[in-house]
C-alpha cells in the first residue's frame, strides 16, 4: 500500500514548531511576526486562499495586517501601499494575492516588495539566493509551495541524495524553485513542460515525480513508475453535472497511488504545505530582521 | 564529418557586432563602455585571462580601468574599491578575476558590485532576474560561459525547442545558468552532477549535452550519443611529460568527435566566447545605465 503524504498532518507539526519559535520571539523581542495581505478585487479563489491563510496566521500567533482593495484602485496606490509596509515596523512579511487584476504589472508589483519582507519568495534577489547558496538555507525566503513539497519528501525519511527527481512544468511560482531546490538536495533534475518530446517516457523514469501543469489529471499510470514518488501540485476545479464539482490534481490520483512508494493527495497534500510556508517565511524573515 | 563549433570565428563575429555598437554609443553619447578589471595577486592561469579579457576589451574599443592589487591587501581595501568604482560614472562593468586568495569572502565581494555594473552576472539579483523572465532577453546580465555555450549553439541554426539538453555539473558560474538558459530556449533540460546515478547513461541520450565538470577528458563516446551537440566547457591543463603540458577539455575530443553532429573544441571553443560575452555584458550595461 502506498503512503498517503497527508499536508495536513505535516502542515500541523510545522504550524506547531513555528508556534513555539513565535513564543520565543514574543518572549524576547515583546512583539510577534506581522504579515501584511493584500488582496485586489474579489476573484473567488484569492478570497478563499487569504481567508486559509489568515486563519493559519493567526492560529500560529502571527499578526495579520488585512488589505483588500476594490479592482478599481491604480497600479500607484497599490505600490504606495507596498512601500508604506515595506517602511512599517511591525510588518515582517508582505503578500501579494495573485493573480492581480489584468491592469496591473504583476512583476512590477512583486519587485517592490522589500526582499527582506518577501513572504512569497518570488522577488529577483531572494531567487537568486536561492539559486546560489549551497544549501537549502534557514534564512531563506523559499517560493512556499515548492518548499512544502520538498518538505513533505523529507517527511518520507528517505535519502533524496541520487535520486531522479523530473518536475513537470517550468513557472517561476513552482517548477524552477522545485528544481533548484531539488538540485541543493543532490537529486539529479529533469525539468519537463509543454514542449517536452516523449514527456510520458521520461516521466516514468522518475524516482521522485512532482507534477505542477494545471491539467486535470493528466499524469495516469503511463507516467509513473513503480515505487516512485508523486507529489502533486495541481489543483484543478472540474464539473460532476450542473450542480456539483469537484477538486482534483494533475495526477489521476486513483489509477496512479496503487504503485507508488508515496502520493499526496488533492485536497490535503500540497495545499496546507503552502500554507504553513508561508507562515514560516514569515517566521524566518521576523527572525532576520531582528537578528 | 561533425561540425567543429569554432569559438575564435564565433567570438570575432560578436566582437565586430559590439565594435559597430559602441561606435554608435560613443557618436550619441560622446563616451565608450568601461570595464573595471580587478585581480588580487598573480595566479598564473588569473594573469593570463585578465591580458586576454584587456585586449579583447581594447579592441572593440571598451576603456579598460585595470585594477591589479597585491594579495596581502585586506578584504575591506578590496571593498572600498569596488565602492569607488560602483560610483565612477564612466565605469560600467566590475569584473573580479576569480579565484580570489583564500581569506577573501568571494560571495561577498560578488554582492558588493552593484548590480547594474555586474559584467560577470553572478549578482543574486541578476541570477533571479535570469531565472525569472521568460526570455534571453537583449538587457539581462547573463553569466559569460553558459551564455557563449548558448551562442555557439545557435550559431547552427538548428531549432532548439523539445531538444533534450543534458548539463554536466551544478556550478553557479556554469551548470546552474546554462540550465536556466536552455529552459527558456525550450528545451528539456536534465541536470547531472557528481552524486548522479547512471550518469553515463543520462548523458547518452542527449540531443545537447553540455559538459562543466573540470576532470580531463572524462567524457568518451559511452558518453555520447549519435549525432548529438557536444559543447566542452572544461579547460584542464595536463602533463605530457616533465617539459611539456597541454589544454584539454572535459571531453575526450579525439574519440568523441566523429560521431557527433558538432562538437566545440579546446582551446579554441567555449573559451573566446566567454571573453566576448563579458564584452558584451559590459556593452549591455552600459546601453542599460545610458537609456
Amino acid at each position: 500500500m502506498p503512503h498517503i503524504l497527508d499536508g495536513k498532518k505535516v502542515a500541523q507539526k510545522l504550524k506547531e514548531q513555528l508556534k513555539v519559535e513565535i513564543d520565543n520571539i514574543k518572549l524576547k523581542f515583546k512583539r510577534v511576526p506581522g504579515l501584511a495581505v493584500i488582496q485586489v478585487g474579489n476573484v473567488a479563489a484569492s478570497s478563499v486562499y487569504v481567508k486559509a491563510k489568515t486563519k493559519a496566521a493567526n492560529e500560529v500567533g502571527i499578526n495579520v495586517f488585512d488589505h483588500h482593495l476594490k479592482d478599481t484602485i491604480e497600479q500607484g496606490e497599490l505600490l504606495n501601499l507596498i512601500n508604506q509596509l515595506n517602511n512599517h515596523n511591525d510588518v515582517d512579511g508582505i503578500l501579494v494575492q495573485l493573480p492581480l487584476p489584468k491592469s496591473f504589472n504583476e512583476q512590477k508589483i512583486l519587485d517592490s516588495i522589500t526582499p527582506e519582507k518577501d513572504a512569497d519568495g518570488f522577488h529577483p534577489i531572494n531567487v537568486g539566493k536561492l539559486s546560489i547558496s549551497q544549501k537549502n538555507d534557514e534564512n531563506l525566503l523559499i517560493p512556499c509551495t515548492p518548499f512544502g513539497c520538498l518538505l513533505l519528501l523529507k517527511e518520507l525519511n528517505i535519502d533524496l541524495v541520487g535520486k531522479n527527481a523530473v518536475v513537470i512544468g517550468r513557472s517561476n511560482i513552482v517548477g524552477k524553485p522545485m528544481a533548484q531546490l531539488l538540485i541543493k538536495e543532490s537529486c539529479t533534475v529533469t525539468i519537463v513542460h509543454s514542449k517536452t518530446v516523449d514527456i510520458e517516457k521520461i516521466c516514468k523514469k522518475a524516482d521522485i515525480l512532482i507534477a505542477a501543469i494545471g491539467k486535470p489529471e493528466l499524469v495516469n499510470k503511463n507516467w509513473v513508475k513503480d515505487g516512485a514518488i508523486v507529489i502533486d501540485v495541481g489543483i484543478n476545479r472540474i464539473k460532476l453535472n450542473e450542480n456539483k464539482s469537484k477538486l482534483v490534481g494533475d495526477v489521476f490520483f486513483n489509477e496512479v497511488k496503487e504503485n507508488t512508494m508515496a502520493i499526496s493527495p488533492v485536497p490535503g497534500g500540497v495545499g496546507p504545505m503552502t500554507i504553513a510556508c508561508l507562515l514560516r517565511n514569515t517566521t524566518t524573515s521576523c527572525k532576520n530582521r531582528l537578528a
